[in-house]
């Protein structure tokens, strides 16, 4: 979608990516490399006037040897703390964004501190490697910790406090090189066997105070690694109160709806911060959700066929649980919208 | 633009183009060869389900020769039809769409007496290969009739009635395989040295009756072609007639607009149409304008500053006079479109 976005606006894109299946080298140029091979990055940094990452699993190491021969934006220092949880919530502590209790587990003996420490219910996160759910296992009794400690890999963990929040929020907003923000409205995301399902960008119970409070917390961030590019922080709301559960230095998949469904997509936004050029309007045009395919593509006429939906496929091998693409929904009323996210998921059903 | 739009819809582009250069296959697959390859279209024929064209001098011949192995949409009869002046007209009075008045013309003599059957002033059109002006040329008086004819290459042509049109119009809409139509609104084209510069597509003097009119005037045309695809007709507006000028058998540059001015693009549109899958809703978001950029790109900043300006630039080598990429202008009201236009031409001036 980068690359998509990359074409009109006169920017060339040369991806790099260990496999020969990308979806970026369907649409660009692509060098195929391991992240670690010393002469496919070579080719990149002479090629590129500046780099940049949509996976935040990209070694830091493969960053810093980039950042030394050409600019990369964000700053490596943005992927090392998504990378670690626990350098992720010192993170989100430093710049005063509460976050649920937690303790680092290092191992099986840890793991039963840590449970007296901050009590149970509570989740064991693997530090590093944890996505769509993967890496993370609950811990309803001691008697089952260690099942969990198996779970999440037996691998340098958080145990956290399960909080009982009313809904997941995210953030997702851009820094411009001249330190300029522009915030898109708050997200409710709801999730489906720990993978994000539907993300609705409209108000429903978003005050501007909550806004605003996300939006300070995201620029304290950034201001805090000297933040290029779009970023997006998932939130937890608890009644008025913000925790911060995690962040990712990229464009996010909660964010995908700006597609359509906002006056700048958050992929142009991302090429305009990283290029230094001027960011664009984030409001929204009416009100938009996302619905994500997993797994198994539908058919595009059974998505095309409801009004105000917009089909994106990225091009990937399905594989179960795997996020081979998207729909965007945009309608003129919270209700229409709602509605046809109902359309959506009820013509997923059942592929 | 269409294999951008292609891509997220799960479709996979194929382009054939005798240039090595060609914007398509900057971001697809792509067969370089001449149209009259035959190895070349046979591989293209192997590999496509269906084949489209967004060129109107593609061959016939090219064209039918790929019929004869897979679908071919538009069909050939559209192609053919568009790419010979004489025909077009033909096509416009069997559909009863009144144009202005013609005599064909073979060679010098026969312009004379086109001259003393059309009247003065008029316009010397060359049958075939005429774009952007060229292969035109006005004539005012019988002294200089001559260098008309040496001015569109002394090739067999028409000779029309200059028409005082108050303006230029087009519809742009598409039919789909089962035969449902959908049209965008009529758009104002304004031109200079030949060459479209400005679109805009918000009623402007377009009454309900007018928009009726120029729908019922392609659809005609299109039945009458077993039309499947985007077309766009070009259309005189004289007081509150409406003459044809020509037709398109593919997207269309008055047509650009609705990337991200309606709610489903032409590009999109059209993929629908010749996939077979249903067509999208056409209605405009807000009121969007559209300013060719030709001969020479601008800086991206200087247009991305401008709120509600959205860069496309096509990936095409610099030349004068050629359409290298467009600007599409969204705001809530016409007039903070006209403004946002006018900062955009005021952007150009002198690049």
């Amino acid at each position: 979608m980068l690359a998509l976005a990359a074409h009109p606006l006169g920017i060339q894109v040369v991806s790099l990516d260990p496999g020969t299946l990308s979806p970026a080298a369907q649409v660009a140029d692509a060098i195929v490399g391991a992240y670690d091979d010393e002469a496919a990055l070579a080719v990149l940094a002479q090629v590129a006037d500046v780099v940049t990452y949509e996976f935040e699993n990209v070694p830091v190491d493969t960053a810093r040897w980039l950042e030394a021969r050409v600019p990369v934006l964000p700053p490596p220092a943005a992927l090392e703390g998504a990378q670690d949880r626990l350098a992720e919530k010192r993170l989100f502590e430093e710049i005063e964004l509460p976050v649920p209790a937690y303790v680092p587990v290092d191992d099986l003996d840890g793991l039963a501190g840590a449970i007296e420490d901050v009590g149970l219910p509570a989740v064991l996160k693997s530090r590093r490697l944890g996505y769509d759910g993967k890496g993370q296992a609950v811990v309803r009794s001691t008697e089952l910790a260690e099942d969990a400690w198996r779970a999440v890999g037996a691998v340098p963990s958080l145990l956290e406090t399960l909080v009982p929040f009313d809904r997941e929020l995210s953030i997702v907003g851009a820094r411009g090189r001249d330190g300029a923000t522009a915030f898109y409205p708050l997200v409710h995301n709801e999730h489906a066997a720990g993978i994000l399902r539907v993300s609705r960008a409209w108000e429903d119970g978003v005050t501007a105070d909550l806004q605003r409070r996300a939006e300070d917390h995201a620029t304290m961030l950034m201001e805090r690694l000297g933040y290029v590019g779009v970023l997006a922080i998932e939130l937890f709301q608890v009644g008025d109160q913000l925790l911060g559960n995690e962040f990712a230095p990229r464009v996010h998949n909660s964010g995908h709806w700006t597609i359509e469904g906002a006056e700048t997509s958050q992929f142009e936004q991302h090429l305009r911060a990283v290029a230094g050029w001027p960011l664009g309007p984030v409001h929204p045009r009416g009100s938009a959700a996302m619905v994500n395919l997993i797994g198994t593509l539908p058919d595009a006429p059974d998505i095309l066929r409801i009004p105000g939906a917009h089909l994106h496929t990225y091009g990937k091998q399905a594989r179960e649980g795997r996020k081979l693409g998207h729909v965007t929904v945009v309608a003129g009323t919270p209700e229409a919208c709602e509605a046809a996210v109902g359309e959506v998921l009820e013509a997923l059903r059942g592929i």
